[in-house]
């Protein structure tokens, strides 16, 4: 290893913890204000393309353990997984409008989906465990909605289209915008 | 009675289910599209001067069981009553500003309370028991809010004044804009 190049190597081994220090402070209450301003929230797509998403108010991000609110903006085109989970979710449409997909649980698999506009100053809730997805097919508009849930952190059964069997459709958690906070509860030793 | 006036007490008579059903329906789910337009859920101040309150998605309402949305404005000067609630709480302010009080549930009573400035797009959300009052201090401006809570229908335990002991708060149940559609759980008998 040549001279500089070493000395860069071991600047950086020594700028490591700071970066630690600062990916856990993101994940902690610790120091946080209590009121927040909305647009100084992380956001992010999370490897989702044409989504925005800030968690404004969180389990793992701010210690609520009843609910969490969500500001999700979704460009043009897309959309939600094909989903369903065991908690309650309502959502507040801001801007745009789309289409939101669902299907009961009641058979064996979702089959057809039903299909319901939805609008600025639009509310609406799913179900307990019916299969949804939320797509915005407005080509011309973003699609904002403020997003609220039950009992977080979201497990999330992900379906790869409306025939596959409820059986099969696969666990996602910690679901994507809760991967880099989440702590694999400890368990006691007995 | 005259004639005239016999008729039309009697017709007024004959409408009396229908407004009741009307009533009745109000309070029930049934027939309620899925997809809601806020600016068609009722509205009212409920007997508070300067407050508008809108049940986006609830209990007694929608048929949630976990979370609870309400839509608030609040005219300028106008206010919530100094108190606190074991449920988590969060608001998102839509419009204008205004002042946050808070004091901590761990002395005998609340005592001075922190001011917290709260302004559009900002989010906050109330410690559990905490006690709180959200004041409309801006004298320009109506103050716009989401508010979520968990655990509807909502208990709250209201004070006279920061001073009052906690065990003297007044629980306020069902609360002002569950008390139309509340109906007492009957219990089984043994």
């Amino acid at each position: 290893m040549t001279g500089p190049c070493f000395i860069f190597f071991f600047l950086l081994l020594n700028l490591l913890p700071f970066f630690q220090t600062l990916e856990a402070s993101h994940c902690s209450i610790k120091g946080l204000p209590l009121v927040r301003n909305i647009a100084d929230l992380p956001q992010d797509n999370y490897g989702r393309g044409g989504l925005s998403h800030i968690t404004v108010a969180g389990s793992l991000l701010h210690g609520l353990k009843e609910v969490e609110v969500w500001l999700q903006t979704f460009a043009p085109g897309s959309r939600t997984p094909i989903h369903r989970h065991s908690c309650e979710e309502v959502f507040v449409v801001l801007k745009g409008s789309g289409t939101l997909y669902l299907a009961s649980s009641s058979n064996k698999y979702p089959g057809k989906p039903e299909e319901h506009f939805i609008f600025s100053n639009s509310t609406f809730h799913i179900p307990v465990n019916d299969v949804h997805q939320v797509w915005n097919t407005n080509e011309h508009e973003d699609l904002q909605m403020l997003v609220i849930i039950s009992r977080p952190p979201i497990k999330v059964f992900i379906y790869e289209d409306w025939l596959m069997p409820h059986t099969a459709a696969k666990l996602k958690f910690p679901y994507y915008w809760d991967e880099q906070c989440f702590q694999v509860p400890q368990k006691d030793e007995l």
